[in-house]
């Protein structure tokens, strides 16, 4: 799956174009890994390869996009050093941060499949059968998926900081501190948004704000509000775009969560690629769920009983379409609707009143309506 | 557990002082993220609580300690702009990586006690418990393992690269390249070894060079010459040095390691806090064993079958002595220890010939001494 379109010089010229420039930045890291890890045993080679597989075999390469379209809103102005390659070597990183959250996620909830592929946990078990070795397969998926998502983190922080394990290469430009920070910021957040779902979860706390308060961390600011202000701190923003990146991040951030919650109960298994109402039957504490919860309340403990017997566990097809209806009869797809729409016009007013780029600000526009009301 | 005595201006004065200065590095950093998961939520307080508390509650430091001795062989050289400091946080941040290391490990091995506490996964399930909370308690110590594992290596990461989440502290001294290198290695070698020691146990591998593949990577590089290398290229050493620093950390490390393995077959209970003969009940692919099941397969395969049947299941005093004597009968204990000698005095060698100043070099001659004929 190596792409085979190089970035141009100077960088992706759009949005667009950022996924393959992206590809080819971790397809360059893997190849340099490569030596260092079978060098060390075939079982490390093995592994570096299914983390490598993993990153490079799909995704919407979201948060690099939105950490590229952050480094275009510095614009000119560089203050810094940074030059871009190191741009596009630090979105690259976001997606071997993402590598580590997706295998260690799978994991923790015992998916059997990501994006139509057997989970990271799952192949090294499959690995451990087909080598016909002693103990328990699954046992040994467990422990190789720990080490691999390690290894991801590991390597997220080297690829972001251009840290490279052969001693000829030149010295990278260091990172400025601001972007450090937020580095720092932005991984202890997503790991807290994660603490706070499953606490939430086993908690059996169903509020809306508790749903809200895991969307803020676990997606908003790890999936655009720290991406967007990693770029543009790198590239030397002033502090005042900084924050409105921020305040854009999180609007179209948790636009993306809610819409994605939507999509987890109503979305076409087609185009999602997930089982028809997958969050319903997996019990994911949405907003939307806690919403449809908290309006069927108001009108009678009853229907919020009905609602709750609807989750987490395999559905039919009339008990899915059921727990549908009650989610739109009690108001909660609209105002899940009107939310989305909210954000997406508050995004919109702050990035009309940045100082960036018409461009970029165009772009980004048009970014946010897409993940807004995307389909899949 | 914090600390009382705060490092003195310029550094620990002597190699013994090193864990005290660390641990005063740490009980800071943990002060500065205490608000910061606090805020977050109570559980990712919690959460942040119980890494500090794993940090902070015991262990040699002997990782920063040679860290510490690498600074110092750096000498009066500094050719960078890194302080004193600046390398106290890097030796420091290696036990924030070392946290994750021994947190995910225990996961792994579904080990109950650490130093005599429980371990993390039990510290969260036992949460779980207390709190009556819905789900498996230990379901949800896994999961929380696996997140305090990756909070403390992306906190060692940062600690390392002396990133903060304050705005306002002052940017921190980029750390040289060669510096970088070292950690970048230091990690992917860790987590090599680890691949390579679950492979090894399912695969079955039994050979004396399997058994010291593992441990040149899992301990002798991890815990012996990239500390050293670390410390050493932070003060600007010179590039013959960082290689003869590598050269005595790799003999230091492997000597390590095989007293390690005596202690876990032969070491009191009492001195080691461990139980009698863990290594043999836990079928640890150690040197030690390797050797004694090659030693007594020399002597036909009845005896090698009796090792192999004494390894991996609970024994019985009967049982723990004879494995015992078989292996010093084979000549393996005796083997171990002419090899730690001949290690120690090859350390001793390279460190006699090496650029440094006369201080460190009997201070690491000692530390040499000390840890290839521990008795804990």
């Amino acid at each position: 799956m190596t792409p085979t379109d190089p970035a141009p010089p100077g960088g992706p010229a759009s949005l667009a174009e950022v996924p393959v420039a992206v590809e080819t930045v971790l397809a360059d890291f893997f190849d340099r890994m490569r030596p260092v890890t079978a060098d060390i045993g075939p079982a490390v080679g093995a592994a570096g390869e299914v983390v490598a597989d993993f990153v490079l075999s799909g995704g919407k390469r979201v948060r690099p996009t939105f950490a590229w379209a952050g480094w275009r809103c510095a614009g000119d102005r560089h203050a810094t050093d940074a030059t871009e390659p190191d741009a596009l070597r630090v979105c690259a990183s976001l997606e071997l941060l993402q590598a580590c959250a997706l295998i260690h996620d799978d994991l923790i909830d015992h998916s059997d499949l990501r994006r139509g592929r057997p989970t990271t946990h799952r192949v090294f078990a499959d690995l451990h059968r087909v080598a016909g070795w002693s103990g328990n397969a699954d046992e040994h998926g467990m422990a190789s998926a720990v080490l691999a998502g390690d290894l991801a983190l590991a390597w997220a922080d080297d690829l972001f900081a251009g840290r490279t394990t052969a001693t000829g290469d030149p010295p990278p430009t260091p990172v400025p501190a601001a972007t450090g920070r937020t580095w720092a910021a932005m991984r202890t957040e997503v790991l807290a948004g994660q603490f706070l779902d499953i606490v939430n979860e086993v908690g059996g706390d169903e509020t809306v704000d508790a749903a809200y308060r895991v969307i803020e961390f676990k997606t908003a600011a790890y999936t655009v509000s720290r991406p967007l202000q990693l770029g543009a701190t790198l590239g030397g923003a002033p502090d005042s775009l900084v924050t409105d990146l921020g305040s854009v991040g999180r609007d179209l951030g948790v636009a993306f969560q809610l819409r994605d919650d939507l999509l987890g109960v109503f979305g076409d298994p087609d185009r999602t690629g997930k089982p028809s109402g997958d969050d319903l039957v997996a019990g994911k504490r949405t907003v939307l769920l806690a919403t449809g919860l908290a309006r069927a309340a108001d009108r009678g403990e009853a229907l919020a009983a009905e609602l709750r017997g609807l989750v987490g566990h395999p559905l039919g097809d009339a008990d899915l379409s059921r727990a549908r209806t009650i989610l739109r009869e009690v108001g909660a797809v609209d105002e899940m609707e009107d939310r989305i729409r909210v954000l997406l016009a508050s995004a919109i007013d702050t990035l009309d009143g940045a100082a960036i780029d018409p461009e970029i600000r165009a772009e980004l526009a048009a970014m946010g309506h897409r993940i807004a009301f995307r389909e899949q």
